[in-house]
This record gives C-alpha cells, sequence and structure tokens, in this order.
C-alpha cells in the first residue's frame, strides 16, 4: 500500500496514455467532496461539496474545496458529475458556477431538483442533464455510465467513467439496504458487468469501513416506529435530516396507520418536502398534512410534528422546544424521537437537547435506546461483497478521515487486491493511472477554503486562531496618547476588556504602571509607535500573567494627538 | 415521581425530627458531586468534587460547587466523607479546606493518598481519617458506616449514614463487577442487611442508568489485549486514565506475559503509579520498570510505553506523540491502545489523535474496534439488583444529567418503588426525610463557580458569554481622540481588528465616515463620552453588517487629549 501524502512535490505533465485523479476534498475529511479527472487536456468533476466546520473553525460558516487546480482551465471542464444531492456533495456548486456559469452538470431528477432550488437561493441558473442508472453519456473524452446506489437519499448515483487511458468506478456514498423502501438497490449486477469488462480503479466510500458486518435496512425501523407510536399518549415529534426522504415516508406511513395528522417544521424540511413530493419520491396520503395551525386545533394525540435539529443546532426548531423557545410546546405525556445519526462533534449539543426535553417531563427516543436509525454508509461486510464482485485492478478508499482510509485499504487487501494497487493518498494527492497502474505521482494545493458572511476565502488560519484565543482568554486593549514633544502622556491609558474580568477597577493598579513605563521611554526620546506599543504589551502582560495567571490577548495602541 | 428543579424557593427551617439532604453538584450535570446532609443542626459532606467545563465554557479550567449553602456554618460541619479518589469527587476538596482547613475527611487508604498528594501541590494539609469497609464511626449526630463497593479506581466505598431522623445509603460511583481483579467486591451483602434495617432514602449512580443490561468484567479485557500483543511487532504504546489502576495493572501483567518491559508517561501516571505501587494497590513484577531512557535503549518489541492522553487532550503525552512533536515516536508496525472510555465532548479530539497516529502508520486499537474497555458505572441490570436487594423506603437518583437520573427513576420504579417516593431533583433541590417520606421542600442557590487561573468565582457568565461571541467573531476596536472644544478628531479613527478579517486596509472607507460621524456630534455640542461611543457602535456596526454579514464585538473608545 502506497501511503501519500500532499507534502510531495508537483506532479509531471500529464501524458496522453494517462489519467489523472486527484480529490481536492473528502480524503482526510468526511466532506467536502470533490474529485477533479484529468485526460487528454479535458477535466470533468465528481461531486462539488461543501464542509462543515468544527471547533477548530470558530464562527466558520462552510469550507469549500480549494477550486485552484481547475481555476486557469475552467473552459477544459466538460462536466460535473453529482452523485447525490446531500450538501457534502453539491453544497459547493454555487461557488464553482459564479467561477464559469455554464458548466454542465450532471445528475438524478432529485438530486438537480434540490441542487436548483439551492441555486435559486444564490440566484445562479445552472446548465444541467438529467441522467438515469443505465444511461451512458460522452463529456469529451469521458464516457460516463451512470449505476443506480442507495443511500439515506434517494435517487443516489455510483459513475463509471471511461477513457482511452483506463476505466473507473466511483461509488460516491452508498450501502447496499437489499430491501429498500422504494425498491431501488444498488446494482451489483452492473458492478460485476463492469468488473467483467475491466474497472482499472475502483474508489470506495470510506465512512463506515471501520464498522463491521452490515447496516440494516431502513425498513428495520418500523418495529421500533410501532412501539413508539403504539405507548404514546400525547404529541409525538420527529426530528429527522430534511433530505432523508424515506425515513420520513416511514414516519408519515406510521403516522397514517395511526390515524395521526402531519406537519412539517422547519425551512429546509418544509422545502425538501415539497420537491419530492411534487416529484414523487414521497407519498403523502391525502388529507394528512396539516399546517402548523391546523395543527395546534387538534388533539395531542392526534398528530405528529417533523422538524429538523436531530444534531442539536440551537436555532432549530427540535432545540428551541426544548428549551421551551418555540410556538411548539412539549411537556410530560409527549414523545420526541431522534430519527437521525449522531455526527461527531455533536454530542454535547444533542445531549443538551435530550436533557431539555427530559425536563419539560417528554419521553425522548433516540438510537441510544430504541433502533430509530440505520446508517446510510456500506459497513465492512458490504465492501468485501463489492470488493470481490468488482475485482478491481487498482483500489483507491474516499470519504474518510485517515482512520476511515485506512480501515478501507485493509478490507481491499483482505480480498487479495495487491498492497502495492491500493493507493492511500489525502486530499491534493495526484494519482495517475497509466497502463492499468495507479500510483501517486504528486500533489496540488488544496487547503480549506472558509466562508465566513459574505466573504469567501479571505479568513486567514491566523485569524482562526486569534479566534480560538479571544473565545478562551479575551482581550484587553490599551489606548495611550502621548505627546511627544512634551515628552508625556495626554491621555489614557484607557483599557477595555471583554471576557477577561468583568470589573474594570481590576486594572487599576496597572494604569501608572503603564503611564510610567511610556513616559520613561518619552524622557528617552524613544517615541516611535510601534516600540511604544510593545513596550505597553509588555507591561500589562507581566502583570496580567503575574495576577491572574491568565494569556488574554493584548492590544496595545498608542497614538500621537 | 416528584419532579423538581430549583426554580423553587427557599426552604423551610428544619425541624429536629427531619434530615436534610442537599446536592450541590452531580445532579444535572456529570461532574462535580457534592451533597450536603443536615440534621440537629450539623452537617455532613458526601464528596466534593470538580465539573470539567465544555465548549460552552471556554477557558475555564475547573468548575466547582457553590459552598455558599455551607459557608456561615463551617463549624457545623462534622465531616467530609470521599467515596473515591476521582477528580469529580475530591477535586474541589482544597478549595473548600482554603475556607475551614481543619475539616474532618474521612476516606478509604488509596483515597486519601491520592487526596494528599493533591493537597501537597495546593499545599494545603488536611485532617484525613482512614477508613474501612465494614467501619462504623460517629460524626456528631451522624453515624457513618462504609460498604465496599467497586469502581473503575479502587478502594471505593458506599456510605451509610444513620440519624435519629432516618436513614441515607450512599452508593458513591459504583458498578457490581462479580469477579474484579482484585476480589474486592461491591458488597450486596451489606446492602441486603441495610435493607433488612431500613434504608430510608436510597441515593443511587444514575451514569448508566440508560445502558441496558451489565457491565463486563474488567477481566473480559484480558483477551483483546492478549491479541494487540500477540500481533504486535514493533512498539506498544497504552493510554488510559492515571487513576485506573486495575486496567494498569493488566497491562503491565500482559506486558509481563509477552516478555515487555514497562515506562510511564505523563505527570499524572508517573505520580499515581507510585503512590498506588508504594500502597500495594499496583504490583510491578521486578525488573519490568524501566525509564523512559532505558526504552529508547531497548528494541521496539520489548517495550510498552503506558502514558496519558486517553482523552485527546491536547497537552497530554498521546497528542503529542500522535503529532509527531514528543520524543516518543511511533511508525509503521507500532501498535496504539486507546484503553478508556470516550468522554462525550471529547470525540473530535479522540479523533484528531487516532488520524494523527494512522498518518504516521501506527495501528490503532480502540474501544470501537476492540474490547479494551469497559465502564466504571453499574448499568441498568445492576442497578435492579439494587433495589431489589436493598428495598429501600424512597429513592434520589444521583450522579447524572437529567436524562441519566430519569432513566435511573424509571429502573427503580420498574422495581416496585412507588412513584410519590422517588425523589427526582438537581443540584440545589432541597430534600427533607421526616417520618420516613423525602420530599422537596425548596431550593438553595448552586451556580456554577469557575477557576479561571488564580481566580476563583470572578468569571462571570458574561465574560464567558464574551468569550463565545469573541470566539466565533472576533471583535474591532475603535480609538478616537477628540478636541471638544475646537470640535475636532485630533487623532484616529484608528481600528484595530483580530479574527476578524487580516488585511486592515479593509476599514479605509469606513474611517471618514466614524471620523464625520464624531464630528457632527461634537459640533451640535454633544460630548458626552458614552454617546460618542454610540455614534462609533453604531456606524461601525452598520458598516460591518453591510459589508460583511458579520457581527463582531465592537468596542469604541473615544478620549478627549
Amino acid at each position: 500500500m502506497s501511503h501519500a501524502h500532499p507534502e510531495l512535490g508537483a506532479p509531471p505533465e500529464l501524458g496522453p496514455d494517462a489519467l489523472r485523479v486527484v480529490p481536492l476534498g473528502g480524503l482526510g475529511d468526511i466532506g467536502r467532496n470533490m474529485t477533479v479527472f484529468e485526460h487528454a487536456g479535458r477535466l470533468m468533476i465528481v461531486d462539488v461539496g461543501v464542509l462543515f466546520p468544527e471547533d477548530a473553525q470558530p464562527g466558520v460558516d462552510l469550507i469549500l474545496p480549494d477550486f485552484d487546480l481547475v481555476r486557469g482551465r475552467l473552459d477544459a471542464i466538460e462536466a460535473i458529475v453529482l452523485t447525490h444531492a446531500h450538501e457534502d456533495h453539491i453544497g459547493a456548486v454555487p461557488y464553482l458556477l459564479r467561477e464559469r456559469q455554464g458548466i454542465p452538470i450532471y445528475g438524478s431528477r432529485l438530486t438537480l431538483a434540490l441542487l436548483e432550488s439551492k441555486l435559486r437561493e444564490h440566484r445562479i441558473k445552472a446548465t444541467t442533464h438529467e441522467v438515469v442508472e443505465g444511461e451512458v453519456v460522452k463529456a469529451g473524452p469521458f464516457s460516463l455510465e451512470f449505476v443506480a446506489v442507495n443511500h439515506s437519499i434517494p435517487d443516489a448515483l455510483a459513475v463509471f467513467i471511461e477513457t482511452a487511458a483506463g476505466t473507473v468506478l466511483h461509488t460516491g456514498d452508498f450501502k447496499l439496504d437489499q430491501l429498500p423502501l422504494d425498491g431501488r438497490i444498488t446494482d451489483l449486477r452492473a458492478f460485476a458487468r463492469l468488473g467483467e469488462r475491466g474497472v482499472d480503479l475502483f474508489m470506495v466510500d470510506s465512512t463506515n469501513a471501520e464498522v463491521r458486518g452490515f447496516v440494516a435496512s431502513e425498513r428495520d425501523l418500523e418495529p421500533a416506529l410501532d412501539r413508539v407510536f403504539n405507548n404514546a399518549r400525547g404529541r409525538i415529534v420527529v426530528a429527522s435530516f430534511a433530505s432523508h426522504i424515506h425515513r420520513i415516508q416511514q414516519i408519515i406511513d406510521v403516522a397514517h396507520r395511526h390515524h395521526r395528522k402531519i406537519a412539517f417544521f422547519g425551512r429546509s424540511m418544509v422545502r425538501n418536502m415539497g420537491v419530492a413530493s411534487d416529484l414523487g419520491y414521497l407519498e403523502i396520503p391525502g388529507g394528512i398534512l396539516v399546517s402548523s395551525e391546523q395543527l395546534s386545533e387538534l388533539p395531542d394525540d392526534e398528530v405528529v410534528l417533523i422538524c429538523t435539529g436531530s444534531q442539536g443546532e440551537p436555532m432549530a426548531a427540535l432545540s428551541r422546544i426544548a428549551n421551551n423557545d418555540h410556538q411548539i410546546k412539549v411537556g410530560p405525556g409527549d414523545t420526541v424521537v431522534l430519527a437521525s445519526s449522531l455526527i461527531p462533534g455533536n454530542e454535547n449539543a444533542v445531549s443538551r437537547v435530550i436533557n431539555g426535553l427530559t425536563r419539560l417531563g417528554a419521553k425522548v427516543v433516540h438510537k441510544g435506546n430504541a433502533m430509530v436509525h440505520v446508517s446510510g454508509h456500506a459497513a465492512a461486510g458490504e465492501l468485501l461483497y463489492c470488493y470481490n464482485i468488482v475485482r478491481p485492478r487498482n483500489v483507491m478508499p474516499i470519504h474518510g478521515e485517515p482512520r476511515h482510509l485506512k480501515a478501507n485499504a485493509e478490507l481491499a487487501l483482505a480480498t487479495g487486491v495487491p498492497a502495492d494497487r491500493i493507493v492511500l493518498t489525502l486530499d491534493g494527492g495526484v494519482v495517475d493511472l497509466v497502463g492499468g497502474v495507479a500510483k501517486v505521482t504528486g500533489a496540488v494545493p488544496c487547503g480549506y477554503v472558509y466562508v465566513d458572511g459574505v466573504s469567501v476565502g479571505d479568513l486567514t488560519e491566523a485569524s482562526l486562531k486569534d479566534r480560538r484565543v479571544l473565545g478562551s482568554e479575551g482581550f484587553i486593549t490599551c489606548f495611550v496618547v502621548v505627546d511627544s514633544v512634551e515628552g508625556k502622556v495626554t491621555a489614557g491609558p484607557e483599557i477595555q476588556a471583554r471576557g477577561f474580568v468583568e470589573d474594570e477597577s481590576a486594572f487599576d493598579d496597572v494604569l501608572p504602571k503603564i503611564r510610567d513605563a511610556v513616559e520613561d521611554q518619552l524622557r528617552h526620546g524613544n517615541t516611535d509607535q510601534y516600540a511604544l506599543q510593545q513596550v505597553v504589551r509588555r507591561v500589562l502582560g507581566r502583570w496580567v500573567n503575574d495576577q491572574h495567571r491568565r494569556r488574554p490577548m493584548i492590544v496595545p495602541v498608542v497614538v500621537e494627538a
């Protein structure tokens, strides 16, 4: 197994007999999936997603892939293929289209519908081409065949990419639910057929590679949901992802059997359920859907509220209900179901919601105490089937943190893929397929591009570091106005502190020390603003450390008036 | 079930026939366990622990219970009983002893030894009384009988409290390992005997009440550890809690069988293993323990490093190894074992460590992929045994978030404890036991007391809120010097921003607007400093919102020079 990192140098020039594969996201993190394929001078992109920030990126709205690799060659892009409509696969499309609006986009019906509702918010029009499984399209030197896969959103696709230099099968995000609600199974017959034809490089979702065995079927949630509805005497609130149309379908079906009406809460839930039901992906029995106003007229045991906020997002409906800060009130006798995964990092937020609801008297059902969630990603057992059916020449684990990529590589190895044909790389690693062999040949820059308010890419790592310091230590500013001719401080030192100590009289001790230190400098003829600021910083910093054993950010400003 | 919150009023005066129980921590959070018992005008305290801060308390070192309830009555405290030596049970002792040094402290041998090594760091001497299971001591009107329980640290005790007004059995933290490494089982015979005598109030650890079934025995980790050692060809690094002496004993035993030497890394690991081995709680076979220098001379397959950092703490040995920033280097062929729980909220930090080690080429074994951890707290199945053996008159779930307390209450209910005899309350709830009936009668203040550097209790919620804003949005200060007689700005506006945008030229647009707005005020005779600062805030705030769609903290300073 070649284990490569993007610390490598720039890749070599690409020969005419080579297919280049460059992941710009999704290898190292779970999110911002984007892979660029290059052959014969032309480019093709699979997925353009966002990454959601974690605690090390405070205040960041979204993280985009770095488009630098394609920025100078936008006209060479023959196609963007979108495997499915999750944000980590389509969320950065608007930002790439800002650079060239007309890039042709290929995707399934639902994927394009959800993309378009997103693009409308960004006021961008796209050139889209709807495709279905089994269909083959030509995009420059790339022939693209789409293959049905199932996942936690309907209408997901894998893509088989054929070029003169070799073939790639890219799974997208997928699992192998053998009895999916919509009957649309992951097409292992196509995997087998493509394997027979020859898959030079198999790019495989690693998200659940560490999980042994098999993911249960979405259908297997029905007994637990039925039990919840059988036992519930009051209101039922169900929180889930707004894109998980099959999960919502199950909730609706159970509600229907138990003669309860439903209402949707949360902007994305209302929007997505509208799109899904218009296109026939969601079936809502007649008369069951009511507005939030109608709902409040109905008895508690005749309603189900379906809402967002299953990850404890503070502004979402569920958190506000748990805080008793929403039009919907829950109390003793009511049941709240978190029919969702728990994304790592959200544990505290979700626990706060569960505790809030518990304190209000509600019964809370979640994946920790009932089978109300199954994952959308193939576990180790399922991945083994895929390796044995496809029998690829080379394997490249994608979609995962290093631990997941490594676990997936070990599964490929166990099925007999030779170690030197398993390409373990990270974002920015350049993989060249030549003569049936895939190798890392270099690396390209692929840093995080932060969206922060309206700014895209302006927020630097240095500013984030400042935020981390400010967030744990607070700051102290000290203003001093000097008259360098007279050698005197004419106003200040004036101190402002935030996130540090409340009482500004806490600084009374240090003010004369600062004044003396500055005037001492002035008397010695040192009037340079920067040097005086350093003096203020030193005196104040030492005092804070001695008195408080803290290291707040210190911002001195000395001006001449 | 009476479900009470500390929004209640002050409790009534305590009659001579009543026993009062006031939890000052541990009911609502997992941590800062402390309960005050009052009878006949005298006080007795069980545990005085700390809570570790989470993301909503940035930069805080520790959280203490609010001692206000006992502060005016320090001389009435007959005893502090420490159930075991975990930080969330003993960590706040030094802070309480600062208020009255001589309070008598009761605990087991190991508990007191670890307490004393902590007190030495604080330069505090305590008055301690070593007790053993089965022993009965009198402390004023309280008779205290100690009962052996097992947990994730040796020598833990439950305590049976007898007064003229009734009896209480307090479990401390416990589980029911039936084959513990040291043979010291939780004494269910004593639970039964005390139950026969009559337990008026049973205070029961709720931490694992949501977990079905039974916790496996510490002994059951042996096969997984053996497998790790059998397969390892290079170095083995094991991270665990420095207080988990039995876990470390198992590692040492396995290392010994596999002819590997051991070395300890991390200050608390070195210190605790010294104490435990001096007192005979840890057995280190002769010649097996080496220094870190000796270790580096030995071949990789002859050593085991035992270190701290299993929770991904950034400054601990393990995180620095994972960052390749430690004297110990790991690489391909080496194995790292996280033989520890994963405390909620630490998932991202631990995942960073696992990913770092994976990228270095090490194999990482953790509770997600091997049985290398068992919990220290009784699960639901074990708690049912306890309720059925003790048959208490009243039950009070302790040690847990609201969700855990509620789950524990439901277990008591299932065994036949009447709903109106189950006291569900939170920190600060006052529970009075009178005539065999326990009821919430009021509440006392019990806010978080923050330790922040050397300050104890000075950091306010307002400052923490400022830190949260600063941490996600950064700040902008704007300094203006005015001459109100001339009606002019004489220096500035001078802007400093941190955690916002890098480039200070970003503010060039707004500087003249601020100057104009201030001078406009001055020309109208408005020279009040506060009012002028508000003008600066308004102009700058509006501009930032329009230009950047962000809400950084804005700190305007206007001075007269």
